[in-house]
């Protein structure tokens, strides 16, 4: 499980082509595939096939497949340049139907190449004194002010390959509604790669909940992510920044930091919101007071 | 020019088929296609092909095309919902070369969704009272402390189309390196539209120039925006936040803000930046003190 192809459970058939079955760590708590599985692949096949460090990608979601199904994956390289491809990752299902479908270019960094961080990382307490989180749905029941203790959720899906911590915000550089940090990591301990930061990093829905102290969740209409360089390092601290909420719609970015303060990434996404009854969310239902609100 | 479409002067053939010419206002100043025409064109399709708002678009350069060229343009959409709908749009060239693809979602926003905004505008002085730029080259120029107006650059391409002044900045609620201000507006003064939005915000490499205080320029590798409710504004605020330069590519995002201060969009790119000597661009070699740094 050492490599993204491991971990995701790729197999390349030729050059362009791969392959990758719904595993259970490949999947939502519904069975169904996980957004941030979808980009991690789209990022790992883009490096495989172009032999380059990913730069951007953007993966948009068009239909949705279950757990246990098999998914074709075509990588077409649209433009080489010196340093910099430009690719196309399109995912199907076994009718041929497209699921998901990325853009995205890879590229090699030039030493000389300008280089700086024009962003501040919050200063938190470390990963080891932090609150765990069984999921995002321990987020989704905090933001509306319920007990996420007294009723853990079943661990499900992606949910178990991650771990979750919530540490407490010393000194947020910009606080804001919705500006919460998380450690997360493998659960396996294995260093984050680009791939593995975009698989964790799918969780703005969850932040615009927290930011309108609702009980919400979201379906992703795409993940994007934005890469820097990559430093060794087991937690990522993501620094979530939701932007706007207008009828339903969602959009917001995640700052990912190493656990030295370095800024590997930036991911976005828009999705589409759902506002949740809490007392019809099982294991919710049970608010501290007895009420749920 | 009051719709979108005078304004790219596209034609539509059939329902996904349209064409347009890359006339002077979609150029750079190069007189090859400029990527905020490029969105723009996508987000108008979208929105044209399935009568919706668009949420979001992508827009990922493959290759370019020279002015006077015609570009046949194909919308395609890939799965439609209640209220969202997937949307591919793909620019060829007369030979069938794809110039540039994009990927987004449009949808209707429903009056009771979820609503907010989570970022801060700046406080700045009003457009009347803001200093004029001929193009972004200005802000390049000043950015390395360069005088601008000693040898104004010459106005072509997109900046024919557009005006664009800098306030001052009275209040930033976020201040850091790079993060500048600019209001821009069409030059023929009509109300900005998402679409326009997207051909207004290609601005990011600039503030990356700014953030690093060198006379710097970059290609974009994607543009994309993400897009709120849109109020009646005939200028809009660019609110520039360069996140990070690595190895010669920068990311960052731009703000978008009417002018009462309502948050209509956030737009963000990955660019491949270049450094210049000042001294060997036309226009910038006369420093203050006649001797370029």
């Amino acid at each position: 499980m050492q490599t993204d192809a491991d971990f995701l459970g790729i197999t390349a058939a030729d050059a362009g082509r791969s392959r990758f079955t719904v595993i259970e760590r490949l999947a939502r708590l519904d069975g169904r595939l996980y957004g941030g599985a979808a980009i991690a692949v789209s990022i790992a096949e883009a490096e495989r096939v172009t032999e380059r460090p990913a730069l951007w990608v953007t993966t948009q979601f068009v239909s949705t497949v279950e757990s246990g199904e098999e998914v074709d994956v075509l990588t077409e390289v649209l433009a080489v340049g010196r340093r910099t491809c430009q690719v196309r990752v399109t995912a199907s299902n076994q009718s041929g139907e497209v699921i998901f479908a990325s853009l995205g270019a890879t590229g090699s960094h030039r030493p000389d190449g300008l280089t700086g961080v024009f962003e501040k990382c919050p200063t938190v307490t470390p990963p080891s004194d932090a609150d765990p989180w069984l999921s995002p749905f321990s987020g989704v029941a905090k933001a509306a002010g319920l007990d996420q203790h007294r009723a853990p959720l079943r661990k499900a899906g992606f949910t178990l390959a991650v771990e979750m911590r919530e540490p407490a915000v010393l000194l947020h550089p910009e606080p804001g509604p919705g500006r919460i940090c998380l450690w997360v990591r493998r659960a396996d301990c294995v260093a984050v790669t680009p791939a593995v930061a975009g698989y964790l990093a799918d969780m703005v829905p969850m932040s615009v909940g927290y930011a309108l102290g609702v009980v919400a969740g979201g379906t992703s209409l795409d993940n994007t992510i934005r890469i820097g360089s990559f430093v060794d390092t087991e937690w990522i601290l993501l620094d979530l920044r939701p932007h706007l909420a207008a009828g339903g719609y969602a959009h917001g970015v995640v700052h990912v930091w190493s656990e030295d303060g370095h800024l590997l990434a930036t991911a976005s996404q828009t999705a589409s919101m759902i506002q949740f009854d809490p007392s019809h969310i099982p294991g919710l239902a049970e608010a501290p007071d007895g009420s749920p609100t």
